[in-house]
């Protein structure tokens, strides 16, 4: 499926899809992984550390655009695998009740979320992850922390263009936020 | 840890859970089980086969109430084991958002959710299976339908006490309602 | 405020638009306007009469695409005052969490949204409106009914492309769906 | 309207009420008091001061016990009325699906949410605030304060029994957590 989807990512040249930036809001997916115990409480969540589009490392969700002609839970398992691994088994939701909205702007003033390629509107879910992950392709780096370790200075600092507001909203979102 | 909770549960006899009932709101749990893919879709949905509070059989998903001392989450998992078995393998929610609260009244014409014995306050889940279910205890019997089965006139007319607008309010939360 | 939208809305030509429209999945929002009483249960609910997409005319909830720069919410009050009249006083909701996301696909078959032009994923607001309405610009009609007529056959067979399905998930979420 | 509740609420005397509280989890509502601005976005939250449970004094949000035959929307606006006064005139939400479930337990370790008196389970709603509120009964005080004065070390500090974290909770569903 993912050669499918790859050549149809081509439909879409790097140069018509910066002018397309520049003009219409680019829908994303964004996935916050998380490990759950058997009652389903979150015990650690997955930051990745990646190149952001402002060229600074950051610790970052899982995030992408949906393709023309995709579907929302397709484009979820699609970054999810690419940037944990083939083997990362992910449980997308069942519903596609996102949890939030998140509206990356070039201006980091609208709304503290901040993409300086793009506007971009992300439609933000909570991931259980049961398999093995190993980071790939753009993904430098995977740590599993704790709700309260994601919520620390320490991490929140390592977090740039609101990533670390968004990691707060998800743990806010599945109770555990300190 | 079931035992823990069977031991709990008996700190109310029959005849104050009784009295209880005529006088404050009763906090229930209802986990409607689904089927899923790889891709979260739900593919089907558990109905079992049980006497109601009111005597009839009908068709009815997971439902019970919280113990004292007991978080929801137990509650969920513990009705789950009891009504499909241990091996069923739950997948309990990461949030405690619950898709919907369902009103029981004694009387049928306050809500159109009815349960003869007692005022009850059930938040509602949508919980996916992955393991080998068995109907026990109480349950008589356990169907898998398509959610387009799930919604028709055959399967909705085998449900009484509310049991058939729950199961499409939650096939409609997981955007799979006709 | 109005002005300054439809200008930047200038800054896509149609024929841009169109090919944009070929190549990438467009923001949309859909609100379902709503009248509650006094505790917020939902009374009733107002359907326009609008050209579809395909030609066809079909009652439907207020929709329309969210512009480069425009906050979803700025997209949700333009296309209610555009569609019911500067007079509706509508309640944009406080949290950004849709009720669900909509896709809409130019076949028929992979959702069972339906939007010949575009694939379009639109996140789904029910809508308190206060005020008067007068459908303007594209509706040729509004009509409030109650929830259980709006989920009735008659209704129903009113609404093409998905929208139906719509409003009963809207009901459902209201707990309001028969 | 609140007479008939008041005296419903008689039906169970205090000595009934406090023998309950010791055998059953009470079912609550929580709301969160806010202002917002024509296009939904929260601009305050509304923080009265009151002594809790415990006999300290704290900033919190609206909360209340749920009756028996009462509707959760009643007891919200029972509540609301009770606590900012019968001009408040409160927006409570359309959908009964509460932005999440607050269990708070006896003892402080189980949740963080804590209520010495009691296990209550409360369903938690963000309501916005159109009228002029005035403190009654037990509530000592009301300020209005910004979503970043509200999730503030110096307003958290002055929030007992998970208030804080309740009142950031809320901030997080509604996008505005700093």
């Amino acid at each position: 499926m993912s050669d499918i989807l790859d050549s149809r990512a081509t439909w879409l040249s790097d140069e018509e899809l910066s002018t397309a930036r520049e003009r219409l809001p680019i829908v994303y997916v964004d996935a916050v992984p998380v490990r759950v115990d058997a009652l389903g409480q979150v015990t650690s969540i997955g930051l990745l550390l990646r190149a952001m589009p402002n060229g600074q490392l950051s610790r970052a969700v899982v995030s992408g655009r949906v393709l023309y002609g995709e579907r929302v839970r397709d484009a979820l398992l699609r970054h999810i695998e690419k940037d944990l691994g083939i083997m990362a088994l992910p449980r997308v939701p069942a519903s596609p009740q996102p949890f939030t909205v998140v509206e990356y702007f070039p201006s980091p003033e609208v709304t503290g979320f901040h993409d300086p390629r793009q506007h971009a509107v992300a439609l933000a879910f909570v991931v259980p992850i049961d398999g093995d992950c190993e980071p790939s392709q753009d993904a430098l780096d995977l740590v599993w922390v704790s709700p309260s370790e994601a919520s620390s200075a320490q991490f929140q600092d390592e977090m740039s263009g609101g990533q670390g507001r968004l990691v707060r909203m998800a743990l806010a979102h599945c109770g555990v936020l300190n």
